[in-house]
């Protein structure tokens, strides 16, 4: 993984070559302007790109007009950004030439490489090597290519960019979708949203999505970033381009596909198949300081939200008042928003004085309902002035009826004037069909909706956004082998962390049963670092009386090992008292190849699979962020006081989520993955105990 | 309610009238046609409205240069239709008038009868009266009008309906939103979607939505139905409706408004607060065989797919197949429809070698994938026309990317003809803005979506659309009086219907303990009438030993009773086994006001509250509807071998929930609600077995 520290990536060689080349080499480019591999060279002319544009194509004297290179070689410059559109092992042979030649960006079209078969693979070791042995830096494969509007840079072979008039602005779009930047941009402009620049990543070999947006973190003319994500590559240059691009406020939303992917990994623990890698990815976004509306539309649209919600102070539930012309409308903006957690609140009785002296009839009930006297700018006008001054609300949606059609002007300028005399943020919905009163709330910085579920999502994603958690990220570096710990060794290891457990004795199955520092009734245990999976392999009793009862008992157990997994010799039981807990939680943690070291809070018992009730971080956690994680699993509603049932010890469940959290990142011995189920909570101020462990722990040397 | 046989409807004086009027007269119409009491008059002009006009103003002689009218007595004749456009009372005054003269229909605007305080309830009142007095039928109040645009009939105040060229086509639109039906004009015309007729209902003090669509069930012009919902009013003449539309194969969808309402209703069951009322209407929608998308997009865009998914056959997991141009596209798309719960499916390889033969490289994996040779013709209809016939798929998806928009005749033509040429549905997504390529696709009929989200939304919940169910509704006319039965009372009531319950016996505390016919442990339970929550007034002892701790236990009941409520003498106590169950599940019945009879399974225990995992449907149920219910309960998983458990008994299970359900719907006693809270199910072939029921009984007379 090639890393840039993002303070250096915009001076570096690479990204002014990558988006602001000054001359261009069009390696395969085709005669006719209509087919993928002829598009290039037409669209740049057609933006007016000012600077030069080398055609290389060895069978063409010209090429739609222009005279064409037989090579690279026989070009009279070394072009700073080649566009290499030929079949991959062509592309190939060009790749190398760029890295003799020193050229320092080359952008890719093909495909087939890894993800195409044996020919496919060897294709890709082939540019591995070139990789290795050049400092060109590499866009794709299967990279569509790029635009950049401020640069008359439309580098690519998206068909969508025969756009006349693309639209200019603030936005910067990294996308593994080629054909997706083109909807982007179609989209954006029917919106009147603007772009900076658009690039297609392709399969991130080199150049990975988060390196290049952190490449143009100091170019004033880019204000926010969307990205079009198909998985998370290249995290951690992911992470630190959004911490970047957090520090200067620029805000970034991300649009993942695989929701549904049943992409669960296989680990002997729940909290891995849990946490699948749709969840993984959110939760990691989420700690990137990333929204991640839900639609794609949603994600065009939440731009200028974002730009007026600081993810700083968020923390706290978000109240939403909503003001209208439209009661119908209304009603199912404020049903999509608060379906997604979003409070819409009603005026307070002063706010309601306010309105009633400016002689506003804001009818009762939650929404300010201005009937047809909406339409008339000083009314409206002077609602949304009383709303945003109020502090009961974080944000005032303006919802607006069938005058956005059929006097655009007149029924977005109140809105308009409004949004630039307050700070607080003021969004529109528009109920009719009106694409000129959208194109003129959004050219002038107003966040507006044309359908209540875009509008429910932008506004719920954006304040769902948190600042980006600070600090190193953990890097997942593991040796190559693992080893289980039997429950006794995870118990020592946890008990090292601060984390309690049952008292336990370790006996060997035979022999005579000692006097236990414990009372019956107990609970015998195989201890074998074979079985993971206790119970399964008979190697569980419970609710033994005394010691004869235990002495039969480990005879059971070592009779039943025997019989699930021949030749099994059980050498040792663990013996705890039976313990009862006011609940049952499963605390977890793993380290993921991506987004690096999770930690899991669920439900423990059946709840877990059934419900997959459960909350997700980024390991470690603090104090407040254990509680925070509690509070959404819904079992542990029951260990709250839930319909006046006494309290569990929450504060101590807190405490240990923090301490195996921290176990995530603990070198000597590095674990791979934990799992208390279950950890029983108890009263109030008793704590709580872990009557089970897994632990699998990395070491260097084949066991 | 005045209920009409939809038979008779379309032949009803008062349905011409309404949408067929050959004489229109408007109360109140003001001179200045952009006011909304101008609006009509100049409506009907502009959209040629070939019959005869009355402007009714009594301050002038003429309005918007016609001849006015000051009174409806003063009219020439006796009109078809009036609207009265004055405020309530003035209305008042219209439709005692229009009563006198024989006028068949009157719709009014004014807005302030039942839901504005004390002046509204006196106008409602008055209306009552006049309604009561007089054959006019009325629309309204608060009705915006309505529109018949294959009668020139624009009949409305909405200032939507300015638009010129409103599209005309097959769909009905009943609406309880007046804003709405502009939106949807709009809206619909942006995207090719024609309309018959668009209403207005307002409160529906007098002629529901049930009955006006009911009434244009006969007319050939109109083809499929949209219903904008803010509640189920008068549900009993919407279910008609719907049913007579199903057995002509109409399409029926609704969008209904209030999936976040609080209003789960106050009773002393579960059943009651877990089926809130958003989840009453969803079942009753989905009985009546009408879809209900979750967008409102969703609702304009459904109606094409539901004409080409007949409801009739459904019943199994829907698979739909998808061809693409772009990956990424496609990619939305399949997230968004499975995120619903449709299964995408790959090709067979039969269908694979089919295309393979036909030279479509269709890559692999689950999307067919045609890339750039996708926006040939040939290539994009041979693999259209192999998808359409391959018997793995329901429904294929045809996802275009950017020559939708660049090339969008080109683009669409092989799927307009495929759609043609096969019965099978042929539905389209449009990535990229192209509303050419979505109106010309809306044009030929073919379900054109323009985002993921609406695409698998509508998808959906075509594929979720049931064949109604049929017989009888079950009219809920409750006595005012009810009362709980006790615990022996409720197990008697079940045991007549086949119900299995816990053996038990009714002591008397203080007496001697009898001998039992069940052996210990046993639970004792308070037996009381003014005691439904036996648990908080202390008055259940658990896992009692012997007869002695029986006598002390119930004791214990009196005392802890005596304290919860005093004054409340302990004389029955209800003993009975100590049971365990597989798995405790709940089973209610209700009478709801509107719904009527519904059924409902829940998880037992905790379950019930924290995760709202249950099943609702009208009541009765048969025992395939029981098993399906029990199948989406989550928690049931557990007793059907989940990970290899042993089987409850789910034939049991479902006989019970027949046999409860029947309860729903006898007389005599009239069951109001019922809740068997836990059943304990038992392993496969040992039964079910209540332990605990509520049960309450209407009676006619004060207890």
């Amino acid at each position: 993984m090639n890393q840039i520290s993002p303070s250096t990536a915009s001076h570096a060689a690479w990204a002014g070559a990558l988006l602001r080349p000054r001359s261009v080499a069009l390696v395969g480019i085709s005669d006719d302007p209509s087919k993928t591999a002829g598009r290039p060279l037409h669209f740049l002319r057609r933006a007016g790109f000012a600077h030069t544009v080398y055609p290389v194509n060895p069978r063409r004297e010209t090429v739609q007009g222009e005279k064409a290179y037989a090579s690279l070689a026989a070009l009279p410059e070394r072009p700073d950004h080649i566009f290499i559109l030929t079949g991959a092992e062509l592309a190939l042979d060009a790749l190398e030439e760029c890295g003799r030649l020193g050229v320092p960006v080359a952008t890719i079209l093909a495909g087939g490489f890894s993800e195409a078969g044996q020919k496919g693979i060897d294709n890709q070791r082939r540019l591995d090597d070139i990789r290795a042995r050049y400092d060109t830096r590499i866009l794709g494969p299967s990279s569509i290519g790029l635009a950049n509007l401020h640069h008359d840079l439309v580098l690519t072979a998206n068909a969508a960019f025969a756009e006349p008039d693309l639209p200019r602005g603030g936005l910067f779009v990294g996308s593994h979708s080629g054909s997706l930047i083109g909807a982007m941009a179609s989209r954006g402009k029917a919106r009147g949203i603007g772009f900076a620049g658009l690039v297609s990543v392709g399969v991130e070999s080199d150049l990975s999505i988060g390196e290049i947006c952190a490449a143009t973190l100091d170019d004033p003319a880019v204000t926010g970033y969307l990205l079009f994500l198909e998985s998370i590559n290249h995290a951690q240059s992911l992470r630190t381009f959004a911490l970047e691009a957090a520090r200067r406020g620029k805000p970034v939303a991300a649009y993942k596909l695989g929701r549904t992917a049943e992409a669960a990994e296989l680990t002997v623990s729940h909290t891995g198949a849990l946490a699948g890698a749709d969840d993984v990815a959110d939760i990691f976004l989420r700690e990137c300081g990333i929204a991640r509306p839900e639609s794609f539309d949603g994600l065009l649209e939440i731009s200028a939200l974002l730009e007026r919600i600081p993810a700083e102070n968020r923390g706290r539930p978000a109240r939403v008042g909503v003001v209208t012309t439209t009661g119908g409308g209304a009603a199912m903006a404020v049903d999509q928003i608060a379906l997604r957690g979003v409070e819409v609140v009603e005026p307070s009785p002063q706010t309601r004085a306010r309105l009633a002296q400016a002689g506003v009839d804001a009818q009762s009930g939650r929404i300010v309902d201005l009937t047809l006297a909406g339409t008339r700018y000083e009314i409206m006008k002077a609602s949304l002035d009383i709303l945003l001054d109020a502090p009961e609300f974080d944000l005032v949606l303006a919802t607006v009826g069938s005058s956005a059609r059929f006097n655009p002007d007149l029924a977005v300028m109140p809105i308009i004037d409004a949004a630039r005399e307050h700070s607080k943020p003021l969004a529109a919905y528009i109920v009719p069909d009106a694409p000129e009163a959208i194109r003129a709330l959004a050219g002038a910085g107003v966040p507006v909706f044309g359908t209540p579920e875009i509008c429910g999502d932008a506004i719920a994603s954006a304040f769902r956004r948190r600042a980006p958690r600070l600090g190193t990220p953990h890097p997942v570096d593991l040796p190559g082998f693992d080893r289980m710990l039997d429950e006794a060794e995870a118990y020592a290891l946890m008990g090292s962390a601060g984390i309690s457990h049952a008292p336990y004795a370790v006996l060997e199955p035979g022999a005579d049963v000692p006097e236990l520092d414990f009372a019956y009734p107990v609970v015998a245990k195989v201890l074998h670092k074979d079985i993971a999976h206790k119970s399964d392999a008979g190697g569980v009793v419970l609710n033994i009386a005394d010691s004869a009862e235990l002495s039969r008992a480990m005879d059971r157990i070592r009779k039943a090992v025997a019989a699930y997994r021949p030749g099994t010799v059980v050498d040792r039981v663990l013996v705890q008292p039976m313990t009862r807990g006011m609940g049952e939680v499963l605390v977890g943690i793993r380290r993921d190849p991506q987004a690096g070291p999770l930690v899991m809070v669920a439900a423990g018992g059946v709840a877990t699979e059934i419900y997959r009730d459960s909350s997700l971080r980024l390991a470690p956690v603090d104090v407040a962020t254990a509680h925070e994680m509690i509070g959404e699993v819904r079992a542990c509603q029951l260990l709250m006081g839930f319909r006046g049932a006494p309290e569990g010890d929450i504060d101590a469940l807190a405490q240990t989520i923090v301490a195996l959290s921290e176990l995530a990142v603990r070198d000597d011995p590095a674990v791979i993955e934990a799992e208390i189920n279950p950890l029983l909570v108890l009263p109030r101020g008793k704590g709580v105990v872990a009557v089970d462990g897994l632990v699998r722990i990395a070491q260097g040397e084949r066991p």
